[in-house]
């Protein structure tokens, strides 16, 4: 049975503005499942918005509390960055990457947004004939809202029928045209949890120093897939990245997910040292400027966006860094238990007849799920499940506002309490048994 | 007799890659006194960048601690900003400007650089006829590039000799066209500290209306025209705004100077109510939303660029507009020192043959500078003087880059030091005689 009827959900979402419920962006679904929430005092269960369900790590809020007591308020912070952050970044990247990218490429952003905003600017300024951004889908959709306030155009193809060697023809499809600035896509994934391996990441590293386009990786689950352990510093197995295949790309890191610190607002977004060290004609026209990648990244774009990122928190991010890389805080044990969730949910959802719409990758076999997991329901387009569970109390987003053709809704394990699980269960047994 | 050879001055900028001197940037004289006082070991009275000079605000730090012991950095901000914030914000509005804007209408950005950078975004995205910028200069060179950044283009002109009604004539005469989009000016003037008066905000204002223009009022040294005590919540005198006079407008707040908080980056986007609840077909097109001004900004610009402002720096924020709000926060008072500075460096300068470019206001007489001030000296041209001057070990900006048609440099006394008096006497006197 339901546990709120259609007709008061239609209502709250009248009474929101909120015009087609099965399209509604993550925070309409938010707001939907709030105002039910606060009108009926019974409690949803929250699988929509990604904010981190532990708390922002101790180490970081210390180091912050400590800079801030130094005074680091007053002052402007650097455009590139503190040299505490920037050298932290350096090693970390080494530590867990085993990758050598110079402290001077690694440049504080506030969030990945202002990363990935930043960077969509300066790749479709480069060349007047390459003006699209290459989304690998499924994606985080305010990145395309993001070319929408800059104007820029994108392509985009859901990733789930291409995975492994079928990935090359279908980018050669799309890059040929020479159109393509810039690719992105995040790995771990958001919304799917798959994982791109390094024979992909191969193929779209190759693919993108043949039609000279930019990667842009969105690390922002670094580490969190929890079939290897990631979690020793200067030890293999390493992450997989595109680094290791192109000299075209800018890895976007977050202290959202991994440390928990969301709220703080920071990221880093590092540059290959070749692309940093390029110069373009069109830079130096467009900024007056000596067209140094690096130099008008970081001097005449980013830092017209933000000037700088808050002085306190970088003294706290570099605080993480430079903990995580002497062993003295495991970000990945620290978050494994996105992991435990995403298996007890999914343990539950498979059991009322759900499936996953993205369920293995190529070699590394079966997908697990972690901050985030995806599951679909027989006979249900994505819209129509994310609505449907509504009314069982449980908010989700559909997997086609993040550019997938999958049918299904992207969950959220970050806001799962231990007394939900059973509320849950019982939830979707109800769901199970009138859609059956 | 010159401190820093001509010949050391030039080896360093050609180090550093800087071509023309005179037309240096901040970031670049910035870097060629560190540069130099690094090398000889003699310090610089630098007068260049305009970081501020006094100790971040306790009330903040205090209130920013605190949040972070709460373990509001786990949290993503809420798009709009949080309710504390926001209130404080309308309170503040109400007590030091006499404005009744709701607290919907006022949104945190990371800084008010990201609050112009957004602010240039939208509006230039309201009508396809509207595509450019009117610059009331001199102003902010940054505000600028951030329209190179996105491709919007600019009209300028220096007020200096369109003062008082004689404004009406100029802004009729570049408006007429119907292309501007945006009219952007801060009060009290970076880097004239002119005051532009009610009845030039009125004519602002009409104009505004008239052509349907946005007025992006840049308050960051707000209430820091010493000439008046603006410092009592709830009672007159209130400094002039445009606000009065058109419902066209974005005031632009910020904690930086005022609280002496620039290196947490804070500030606050006030939208006229009337703005904020317009509504824009070609907005609506674009982000496929209601095309409602206030809820685009909030969601489908602003939340673009950086998804919130930090966490903890909005709770220390609202802490210090709460306290001011409630009399127990003087900012005018805690920043007079910067007024005490510019009339003893002012003195100084006077004494030994320098001019103010930008001397008087219509009606309220005398400029007597603040956190900014400007000077020139008989024959010198702007670039030649910001250079001579490093010579002499005094670094500064040449009113050339700040779009005025004066012959002068920018000083700012945020980093003067009681000691420093006397060195920049010597100085100038050294500097006169040579000249002389």
């Amino acid at each position: 049975m339901k546990i709120f009827s259609e007709e008061l959900v239609a209502q709250v979402a009248q009474e929101l503005h909120i015009t087609d419920i099965e399209r509604a962006s993550i925070g309409e679904v938010l707001l939907i499942a709030q105002t039910l929430e606060q009108r009926t005092g019974i409690p949803f269960i929250r699988m929509d918005q990604g904010s981190p369900g532990l708390p922002a790590n101790m180490i970081g809020r210390a180091a912050e509390k400590e800079a801030i007591d130094k005074g680091v308020g007053q002052h402007y912070p650097a455009a590139a960055g503190i040299p505490e952050l920037k050298n932290a970044t350096e090693k970390f990247i080494k530590a867990f990457m085993n990758l050598d990218i110079p402290a001077k490429c690694c440049l504080p952003t506030t969030g990945s947004v202002a990363a990935s905003f930043g960077s969509f600017i300066i790749c479709t300024q480069l060349d007047p004939k390459k003006r699209k951004v290459l989304f690998i889908d499924p994606g985080f959709p305010i990145q395309k809202t993001q070319l929408r306030v800059i104007g820029a155009e994108w392509e985009e193809f859901d990733i789930h029928d291409w995975r492994g060697a079928a990935l090359e023809d279908r980018l050669e499809a799309i890059m040929k045209g020479g159109e393509i600035a810039a690719i992105v896509y995040s790995n771990p994934n958001n919304p799917a949890w798959i994982c791109l391996e390094e024979s992909e990441l191969e193929i779209i590293g190759r693919m993108a120093t043949k039609y000279d386009a930019i990667v842009l990786e969105d690390l922002a689950y670094f580490c969190m897939d929890y079939r290897r352990d990631l979690s020793h510093p200067y030890e293999a197995p390493y992450p997989p990245t595109v680094a290791r295949y192109t000299d075209n790309y800018i890895l976007m890191l977050s202290s959202s997910k991994i440390f928990s610190y969301a709220g703080q607002r920071a990221a880093m977004a590092c540059m290959s040292p070749k692309l940093f060290d390029r110069t373009y004609p069109t830079l130096a026209e467009r900024y007056h400027d000596a067209g140094h990648f690096g130099t008008t990244f970081i001097a005449n774009v980013m830092y017209m966006i933000t000037s700088g990122v808050t002085h306190s928190t970088q003294f706290g991010y570099a605080a993480m860094y430079e903990a995580a890389v002497r062993g003295e805080l495991n970000f990945v044990e620290d978050t494994r238990e996105y992991q435990i969730r995403a298996a007890r949910m999914l343990e539950i959802f498979k059991r009322h007849g759900f499936t996953m719409p993205y369920d293995a990758d190529p070699t590394m076999g079966p997908v697990e799920g972690g901050f985030f997991f995806t599951v679909g329901y027989p006979g249900l387009k994505g819209g129509e499940l994310m609505k449907e569970l509504l009314y069982y109390g449980v908010s989700s987003i559909s997997l086609s506002t993040t550019g997938s053709d999958q049918q299904g809704i992207r969950g959220c394990t970050s806001r799962m309490r231990e007394e939900q699980y059973a509320m849950l269960d019982e939830r979707m047994a109800e769901f199970n048994k009138d859609h059956n």
